[in-house]
């Protein structure tokens, strides 16, 4: 088995323990190694410890010298759109100068626009869209990512576009009811369509399924009905909720055992009671928040209050197009007043928590996997600390240098 | 003289005209050239134009295949603070954990904790500090940046880091008046100090002065007293100001003549109209608000007022650890309601401007320094677009690719 030693660390910083997810004061316990090294044997991290405990190692090992560098678990990216076609930077452009949500409609922009994209990229289009997206989101660090499907809304483009994501390494979320697409005479009339002709297939492509629960998207009782559907064939739950009104997504969340419901930039003070006092992490996207010019989601009374958070990117062409990891965490750190300690729980091992894989993925500890991402800098903060900087220096996945 | 030919790019964007700075609905004024050429002719740009009008070439020319890319003007960074020691980390983190200004100063934060580290870095420590943060600046399209002095306040560091700035390409300007080091009694004290022994010789290596207008710092009189002593030995003169409180300082800009007041965080609606119009150019620092955790600037007003306003990074270890002028395009179209077209002139030939430079910088256009950014996007707005991107392909620079 190829072993790579990963010597001369300035430091080496993990979350700490072997639980998930991490909640209130625990969010912030770190493992945090000076002058360290990390052993992977294969796919997983041997060891990891202080150099001047590093004892002498048969056999061969492929040895990395970091001084200088810092290390931290390869990160997690647990909510991100990278099946699409086309861009929204028209629609980017005409809402920095002002244009109204109707001007932007009428200007032909909103997720229809980029259905329609989607759709004419086709299968082989939508390979290589989300492997040059996953190689983005690699290059900042990235090594474990969750991908949505829901810009397709057809059988043809939906299948197609969990497949694109688990071919490029992603784990594939079905989000059959992100919007009702043309087509279709209304949101019940969709629903009967995707559960009928997507969902059995579907459910043998994701781990996951999602619904955007929202005025204007999907209400309560059909997001209901869509996830308990998906449910039924085995489907772990996910939802959108509380991004521009709280309209019900924490209470069925609860009600039905999500992992996750993820924005929260209008959750009130019932919602943070709630969710604290649940297996539901909630999922805060300040990239996207910052994107649309929104108010951020209430993370300090989230995590104060004892609710599991996760932190994730968004990455989409219309609210997000965003798929850094590290800008998350300056956000962390200056918009949502989470400590880089934290914000590194938070898009670690809380996010491999919500896709299932905190056993495996989102520490550096032996018998994880070996996903660790190398910093410019010796300490590991500069993470959250170098706003919009090129702080990764070299990416490890699998045990091997990217 | 050697020729470097850009051929095949999907885009070329400049701000328009020869005028400088933009202003109101000029500034957002593009020359915008689909399939388009760059011809550079040693440091110069020879010519640009469409792609099909390119005649046959004599001679020995250099050529770059840059399809799918589009091309920008170098960015022109006009307001960095790159000669420190040490960094804030300590700080950031407790910051963003929430400790106030008081614990942070308790715990040894602030200007001074970064004066003692810049102290102690040395001349020698100075140079290879400012050439690694020009090349961090040069990696995400910054081709032309001013640097200001201000972490030494005694005569030794205070010229050193004039000269690291000078030595790695940069534009000095002299920031006497950052802050009063513990070793005087008062700003007075320290100005007696600063005009005697540091003016003669900074007055040399710089282009212009800078002072920190604000509370606790320095007042209007005192500012009065420093920038009308430096403007005396031919220094251009520039202000911080209105940053925390208004304290003067846009009247003071317009009194003395100076090329720009910069932050405008706090400036109300007499501070927009008089700025609107006079010959000072506001200098936004939307990473800083964000750094900070603090309101942005009135751009929109300012601009649709028909203020002159330039963007810049305000890279700093405090309050603004970011040298990515894409990513404070970002800003500016999120949070200051810039569009693409605005935020680009403010970074390139308006930033120009407040650096005597707009003649020959900001600008893809004959006669202009051939300095470009060729953007990994066929639309340049992804600059703006592209979030924490990785948006920057190559740079050229003197008509060289760096």
């Amino acid at each position: 088995m190829p072993r790579l030693l990963i010597r001369d660390l300035a430091q080496v910083a993990s979350p700490a323990g072997r639980t998930a997810p991490l909640r209130g004061s625990a969010l912030a316990d770190l493992d945090w190694i000076d002058d360290a090294y990390i052993l992977c044997a294969g796919a997983e991290i041997e060891a990891v410890g202080r150099m001047r405990d590093l004892g002498s190692l048969e056999g061969d090992v492929q040895e990395l010298h970091a001084r200088g560098l810092s290390a931290v678990p390869g990160l997690v990216d647990c909510h991100t759109h990278p099946a699409f076609g086309g861009d929204r930077v028209d629609e980017f452009s005409l809402r920095a100068a002002g244009a109204s949500y109707e001007e932007l409609h009428a200007a032909g922009g909103g997720i229809l626009s980029t259905v329609e994209a989607t759709r004419a990229a086709g299968a082989d289009g939508l390979m290589s869209t989300v492997a040059r997206h996953r190689d983005w989101m690699l290059r900042v660090g990235t090594t474990t990512f969750e991908g949505k499907s829901g810009y397709g809304l057809d059988r043809e483009t939906e299948l197609a576009s969990l497949r694109a994501i688990a071919a490029a390494g992603g784990i594939p979320t079905w989000l059959g009811a992100h919007a009702v697409p043309p087509e279709h005479a209304d949101a019940s009339v969709y629903l009967d369509f995707v559960l009928a002709e997507v969902l059995p297939e579907a459910a043998r492509l994701a781990e996951a399924a999602d619904v955007f629960l929202e005025r204007g998207a999907f209400d309560v009782d059909r997001a209901r009905r869509y996830l308990e559907a998906c449910a039924a064939t085995g489907l772990a739950l996910r939802l959108h909720g509380d991004q521009f009104t709280e309209a019900g997504a924490i209470p069925l969340a609860i009600e039905l055992g999500a992992r996750s419901v993820d924005h929260l930039e209008a959750t009130g003070p019932a919602g943070i009671a709630a969710l604290a006092t649940s297996d539901v992490t909630g999922v805060l996207l300040p990239a996207s928040a910052l994107f649309l010019g929104r108010p951020m989601p209430p993370a300090r009374a989230l995590v104060d209050a004892g609710a599991a958070v996760a932190l994730a990117t968004d990455f989409n062409p219309g609210s997000a197009f965003c798929e850094s990891l590290p800008l998350v965490c300056s956000l962390a750190a200056t918009q949502l007043k989470l400590s880089p300690a934290e914000a590194l729980a938070a898009c670690t091992v809380n996010a491999a928590h919500v896709l299932g894989r905190a056993g495996t993925h989102g520490r550096l500890a032996p018998g994880y996997r070996a996903d660790i991402v190398l910093l410019d800098a010796s300490d590991w903060r500069y993470l959250a600390y170098h706003l919009g900087g090129a702080v990764v220096s070299r990416v490890v996945k699998d045990g091997q240098l990217v």
